[in-house]
């Protein structure tokens, strides 16, 4: 972890910043397979060596851009009630960002399948976390006595969520938004779940 | 309409199936972009012309061998009640084929938005007419009483299946199978519609 420590002292968080957005426009414009890391390094105005030796691979450097862009920790979230927490949680992004959202999950949701490097990039710094941090949020709603612990939905959670962000794209062919996710979640997710 | 009829009859029913599989096959192998009329008319040993003038476009094409997939028509499905009906729809595919779906999914995701064409031919064709039988379906149970008419969770019952399909793939990792649909849908999408 020291060399990770001194590694990360040499990039400045607004940086760091700058180049996670540079990341992810690329990713948005030309995809994961044609997202080579001499594109970053010229869109960055850094080398390729920095790059390298700052996030060692490709999915690694591109889970973090992505991790990065998460406005808001799922461990910040903690309203007292599972319905405050699942409406702060869906609404961490703005309208605007949660489209680009969109653009980015369909175009990972192919690389991810091709690639299991990049796969497993994301499963450690992204989905493992906020599938911790989810439980997390609906552990507190059962102990506060809002969801039976024997729910079986309470399994079934995530899939309900990236239902409403994936069929909206894919069947309904519009944007995802605040108003959309509001009303999903009161009318399938805490119904589902007893509250 | 006559002269689509008249095309019609120029292909076996028998002969028309064999196409349409390998078709989907030549999706699973090499994804939307690189399926070629070429390779289709190689793999088929059919004339590159009597594809075009049998299906029009690549797009129509694979829309129609997709909707040719699907074992049984909503319109075939009515048990008496909507748990039956919902279990029959979901349970159409035996658990190799949903795990074949999945593959065409994931690649279809990405090429229905870089291609508007194929988008289109997909909704026409696989998308409207699926929406349209679940529609009837949950228009039956109502009608039974067995949902009530304005259970806001009636007009997301395709998100929640989505989500049940995309989610296992993408962040469980594992295939759809029956069982884990069976679960889904008694834990989920039955009680958010309140049954």
């Amino acid at each position: 972890m020291e060399t990770a420590t001194t590694r990360r002292t040499r990039i400045t968080p607004e940086r760091e910043a700058e180049l996670y957005e540079a990341v992810l426009d690329l990713l948005r414009e030309v995809g994961y397979d044609a997202l080579t890391m001499d594109a970053v390094a010229a869109r960055t105005r850094s080398s390729k060596a920095t790059l390298y030796r700052q996030w060692g691979s490709k999915p690694e450097l591109i889970a973090k851009a992505l991790r990065h862009d998460k406005p808001t920790s799922l461990e910040d979230i903690d309203t007292g009630t599972l319905r405050g927490d699942i409406h702060a949680m869906m609404a961490r992004s703005d309208d605007c960002q949660m489209e680009r959202d969109t653009a980015l999950m369909r175009g990972l949701f192919r690389a991810i399948h091709d690639n299991p490097e990049l796969h497993q990039a994301l499963r450690n710094l992204l989905i493992e976390p906020e599938l911790t941090g989810l439980n997390d949020l609906l552990r507190r709603a059962v102990e506060r006595g809002e969801v039976a612990a024997d729910n079986p939905a309470l399994e079934f959670v995530v899939h309900m969520m990236v239902g409403g962000f994936a069929a909206r794209d894919l069947i309904e062919d519009r944007p995802v938004d605040r108003a959309f996710l509001a009303a999903y979640i009161d009318a399938v997710i805490l119904p589902a779940l007893g509250v």
